[in-house]
This record gives C-alpha cells, structure tokens and sequence, in this order.
C-alpha cells in the first residue's frame, strides 16, 4: 500500500466531497497527534461524515480494532457517520460504515472487494444522490 | 508572526478542545487546496465549531476580508459555528465569533487585545464551562 498514492486518492475523494457534497476537511496526519485523526470530516449541513481513506493494489483492506474503536468514537463524540473509504486499483470507490463491519480474522479486520460489491455503497449512493438499489 | 510559533499554538488549542471539549480534527493547511481550509473543526456532539487560530507578538491582528469570507462560509455550509482563536504573547486565548466582526480598516479587518478584552470570549466561556459574566 503506497503512502504517496494514498494521499493523492485522499484528496481525489476531498474534491469530489467539495463539489457533491458540502464543505470538507483532510487531517494533518496522525503523526501529529496521539490523538484519533480520521483522514476527512466533511458536511452538507445535515449530515456530518468522518472518514477513513484506504487503498490497495489487491483486493482486500485489512483494518485493525484499534482502527476501527478510534473511528467509531471520534464520530460517536462528534455526532457524525463513522465510514471507511476504500479505493483498490481500477476500480472506483467503496464506502462502508465502520459501525457495521463485523467480520474479523484474529485481531484485525478484513473486507474485500466482494464484500463491498455486496455491502458497500458507490459514491453516489454515499453523498445520498441516490437511493442504494440493492435488495 | 512566526509560522513555527502558531503551529505550535494551533496545536495547544487542539490539544486544549480534545480535553475540555470535544473531538478536534487539525486541518493538513491551506497549501494543499484552493478550497477553504480551517484550523480546526471539533464538537461535543451538540455545537460544531469552526476555529480559524491567529497569533502576533503585538497586540493586534489583522486578517483579510477573503480570510473572514471563507471562514463564514465554510461554517454556514458545515452547519457550524465560525471562529477566530487569537494568542498574543504572554497573554491567554482569546475568542470571537468571525461572523459578529464587522470593524475594518480598508480592505482589512483589525482585532486588538482592547476589542478581545470588551467583545471575545477567553476558553471556559469558549466551550461553554460557563456564561459570559460581562454587563
């Protein structure tokens, strides 16, 4: 997983929020901070989204519970959606709540691109431009 | 007006929000996008609050009518509320909303340490501890 490319896919999503969505904020970095550090926290005024941006050339992301705990309390304090973001090569963004994953394997947690065809939200669906059409 | 120094400021506050407040998230800066970008953004799950942080050796800060535009406009689409964080030397915070300046000189808009003692905030009123006590 290339840091370089994640923060260049980090601010494709940033844009993309600016334009669909409503005002949006990329972190300085966990490295500046003990603290949880979400990569983005973006609103449209309703809704407050808190996410975490992952990408990889396979297939599969895998997440660790210390992760997962940091992104659901810092939007359960703030009263926002916490959401993973994840983008695998040549293939568009998935988004899933992080609220929601359970599947774990040992001490980390995994989701694959099947996963997210099944589970996952597209972009669109994510900033609510449509309804999921899934049954 | 050290860079070095007001990062180091920002960083207090953010530090001083996460203990006092609620989650704080420290923006990446204003280098890395054209879109308006921040200091920092944090709730405590009922208020948001936008802080843009300035800091001078003097007694007195100016900021630009874009500066105060974008703040503004950042918060009313976030939902949130604007705000300008300023540390003098030896002195403590002090705080005032962005959207109730409306003093400028020019092009530019002037805050001295006088207007802050009479019109801002200092922390524990900031984040609510308690009431403002001034007549």
């Amino acid at each position: 997983m290339s840091k370089k490319k994640g923060t260049r896919w980090e601010r494709q999503l940033f844009n993309l929020l600016w334009e669909h969505f409503g005002p949006c904020l990329r972190s300085a970095g966990s490295g500046c901070t003990p603290k949880p550090s979400p990569d983005l926290l973006a609103s449209n005024g309703k809704r407050i989204l808190v996410i975490e941006c992952k990408n990889n050339k396979k297939e599969v992301i895998y997440l660790t519970q210390k992760e997962i705990f940091e992104l659901n309390l810092f939007a359960k304090n703030f009263n926002a959606e916490p959401w993973l973001a994840i983008k695998f090569d040549n293939k568009g963004w998935y988004f899933i709540r992080s609220d929601k994953i359970s599947k774990s394997k040992g001490e980390s947690f995994r989701v694959s691109l099947d996963d997210l065809k099944k589970e996952g939200l597209v972009f669109d669906e994510f900033v609510g431009k449509y309804e999921q059409q899934k049954l």
